[in-house]
């Protein structure tokens, strides 16, 4: 460990000081100016030291809109909920691993939904990566359990084509999570410019086999077709409610799908159950499932004694559109090659509920949902992480104005509030209704700050059940008993009782909280009228 | 993907209900006692559903704490603090892949500060994980990062050996991460019983040539000491300060170290500077540079042309004991081979602070540090995550009441306030004061909540500067510019201004405010008077 080297000595490779000056490009301004060319206009960030020379590029560079959350997992969720609206990927920008780390667990559930997203990563200077300094991590190894390509650029010279690269792998069909990790040599080293954009990937077109056996399929009778992707909210919807309409199939979504369009004239999709027997229930009597983008559905967790695919035994199952190929387009060829005039829309039975109507004293969750419903504006976006409440609530939306849904597809919770803002940033003009459960809602609570900060047009309704709800059911369904103290003592979340319009007043969000129904109608409504962040506390 | 499968039907692997009845062992419980025998009695955690059996098993074997955070980064966190304290592990339970995710932060921290902790990650049950499910993850990629030891369990009746094997992993000096991933078929099928005891491997000896040489070179004189591990706080400091007051060596620790003892009568250690300049400044004229459980300096990051290394041209550096080796035992040996009695104990200059003096009217950073040097009782532990305000505020703590010190060992912010609630569950009776940035004090704020649940004797001051401080120094010293809007809004925390008080207050933790030093005094000294959790926010 004899080690005796003069500090203005600097032999080590690329610690020569050639950092561009002011005036002249550089790796990290490069890199910024690639992304814009590349349609990549929005970073959520949480920089630190080794990104610094991006975020001086951000003044720089013209058109890239940097939001800064107050942790990782904030701005790898709105990177989320920004792909899911916008189609398109924003950049994260993280420091190191562990950076990185916190960001990790919404990033699964970003590639679970198949959102584009591109992180760009810091790291050490290369001479400095020689080192067991205190940040020094195995940055690639923290990247590769939830993206499909990680690159580290080499130098300074090549990173605007590594950035090229990155949004187009994001942008590969079906959405990809990229990461570029840029070290800080690569950064502040001298660039000769930004890299054209290059060509992406757009969804497969279907074989006309798979439309010819899904048109069979159909016309046998019983069959069921499951979506997931743009056709669960774009054109393709429409060609499925027209299909639904005439041949009887009926139409279902995952349990937990990244983007719906639902609401009032919108064709009526079916949500697959999350318990096991429920679903194998739903699908009784398909003789052929067709996926669109999915797979057969599957038990979300193991159970003792249960299997984990949940296809009826004597169900066929056939794949019209795979999830990199075009789901939508194949759904309106297969509506065309049936014969459906376009006029043919679905319009399942649709009680509407009344303007007047009373929605009831009793003051519960399917009262707060029948509220949502009544209340919601026309296409609006609810950001759903209520878990427990959201399985009974969910079909009492199913008559509200139209509007898209998403959900959390990764069941890494702590998604929902992140996942609101960053739709909310694609969606300006758009009210975004965040659906939360109280322990989800803990785990980036900071998201509300960057919900104040950029003014942005959310209403979170945090389920103050005061308890991991969903695990105390789990707790039974998997053969544990936990009568107990200590096992109790790990689901509730009482002692201390978390009080939600402190916590969010603490940040800036103007918030209130309600323990009857009209209270909670009183308390929604101002929020659709008002601009900006709300939070409602609902004690239930 | 044609499929049918009867949902009845288990020729899965695993599938079947041999699931162990309530009055038998079964995996978990297997696990948990195995872990008791080993010496690990507390478990910070956030479960979820493929981790209940392990839940249930809390109730059904003696002797297991369950502490529960509201995010992972707490539970991994406060293991960290835990280990720190108590010199053992503890374990953490997390759910599968995200989950762990989410607590990589601050296991990169407890590895980097040679903490020992047992991560037990739950993963679907073995059947389960050949299907691409919501939660499906690559558990081990997530846990290699930061972990020296993974092992996935295959089957109940190995499940207990395994947790031996983990933790005598942790156990292994200087203190390790080690991960066990548990897949619930695991956890809940039945076994046979815990697994005994391990033995650990505590330190190595140190040579006697290595003691013979660093005697050699202290005899020479101009020599200085760097110090991390037990040799910072235990018998090994005691030896290192008759050393330095015999033999006229300096004492140095890392910029960053797990724990250090210091305050008055303790032998005074210089703390090696953040700056590089700095660095290579305090060492030069050095002769020889002796090593303990250390690496010579290097810089924290990288800059445009500086060298990483930071010991001066002609410094010889000699390793007296590495991280593994009995480093204190080492320097007791040392100090006899010198033959410098016991009672020559160092007494660098104590200028003790009269209890009566005025502490002055500045209200600002320092003020702040000089009253907690005055105001803080015998044997407190300081977690020390104050970034830049700790820099310039350590110095004034060098008078205090003896007390040991926490730091940042890893660099990955929102390791302080996990790390001071670890610390405070391992040593019962002890004052915790938590000093932490407002900036890092946000990445891992739920932490509050676990020290309200516990009522801990934790006070936090919160140095509300409103700023990511560090990264406006940062962004100049890379030679990045920073004067645009863009760049300024990523570092900046106004807008919305955070207020401690009722975030702290939403969490049950009693706070309070302050701007000037009299208000501090005596929002401090009332915390120190009191039991339980409090926060100072101090606005600075």
């Amino acid at each position: 460990m004899a080690s005796a080297q003069k500090y203005e000595k600097t032999d080590e490779p690329g610690a020569t000081a050639n950092v561009a000056q002011p005036e002249a490009y550089n790796g990290a301004q490069s890199v910024v100016e690639t992304l814009v060319n590349s349609g990549v206009d929005v970073v959520f960030g949480n920089p630190g030291t080794s990104e610094m020379h991006f975020v001086d590029a951000l003044d720089r560079v013209p058109g890239m809109r940097p939001v800064l959350g107050l942790f990782e997992g904030v701005a790898t969720g709105a990177a989320d909920g920004y792909a899911r609206l916008a189609g398109r990927p924003a950049a994260t920008l993280l420091h190191l691993g562990p950076g990185l780390g916190n960001g990790l667990a919404n990033l699964h559930n970003a590639r679970k939904a198949a959102s584009p997203v591109v992180n760009v990563v810091g790291n050490h200077a290369s001479w400095h990566q020689a080192y067991e300094t205190p940040l020094a991590s195995d940055v690639t190894g923290f990247a590769r359990p939830v993206s499909h390509w990680v690159v580290e650029t080499q130098s300074a010279l090549t990173a605007a084509a590594d950035a090229a690269r990155a949004v187009q792998a994001a942008r590969t069909a079906p959405g990809q999570i990229a990461t570029l990790i840029l070290p800080a040599d690569s950064a502040w080293d001298p660039a000769t410019g930004p890299a054209p954009a290059l060509p992406t990937v757009p969804p497969s077109p279907v074989a006309d086999h798979a439309i010819a056996s899904a048109a069979a399929a159909l016309r046998e009778g019983s069959a069921a077709i499951m979506i997931r992707g743009t056709a669960l909210y774009d054109q393709g919807l429409t060609a499925a409610g027209r299909i639904a309409r005439l041949t009887g199939a009926r139409l279902f979504s995952d349990t937990f799908a990244p983007r719906l369009r639902r609401g009032r004239g919108v064709p009526r999709v079916e949500r697959m159950p999350y318990r096991a027997a429920d679903a194998l229930a739903a699908l009784a009597g398909t003789r052929t499932l067709i996926l669109v983008g999915t797979q057969a559905p599957l038990a979300f967790f193991a159970y003792p004694g249960q299997s984990t695919v949940l296809t009826p035994e004597g169900t066929r199952v056939l794949v019209l559109a795979q999830p990199h190929e075009d789901g939508s387009a194949a759904l309106e060829a297969l509506a065309d090659v049936l014969g459906i005039p376009e006029t043919a829309l679905s319009s399942a039975a649709s009680h509407v509920i009344s303007a007047g109507g009373s929605l009831g004293d009793t003051w519960n969750v399917a009262r707060l949902y029948r509220s949502v419903a009544r209340l919601l504006p026309e296409d609006a976006i609810i950001s759903d992480e209520a878990v427990t409440a959201s399985f009974s609530g969910y079909e009492l939306l199913a008559d509200a104005a139209p509007h898209d849904i998403l959900q959390l597809t990764g069941g890494a919770i702590g998604d929902g509030i992140p996942v609101a803002t960053g739709a909310a940033v694609a969606a300006p003009g758009r009210r975004v209704v965040s659906l939360e459960g109280d322990g989800s809602a803990m785990y980036t609570v900071q998201a509300l700050w960057t919900q104040a900060r950029e003014q942005l047009d959310i209403t979170t309704v945090v389920f103050a059940n005061r308890s991991y709800a969903v695990l105390a059911d789990e707790l039974n369904r998997v053969g544990a008993h936990g009568g107990g103290h200590s096992a109790a003592s790990m689901l509730d979340l009482h002692n201390p009782t978390i009080n939600w319009v402190e916590l969010a007043g603490s940040m800036g969000i103007e918030a209130t909280s309600v323990t009857d129904g009209t209270g909670f109608d009183i308390a929604f409504a101002a929020a659709m009228r008002s601009r900006g962040p709300r939070l409602i506390e609902a004690v239930l």
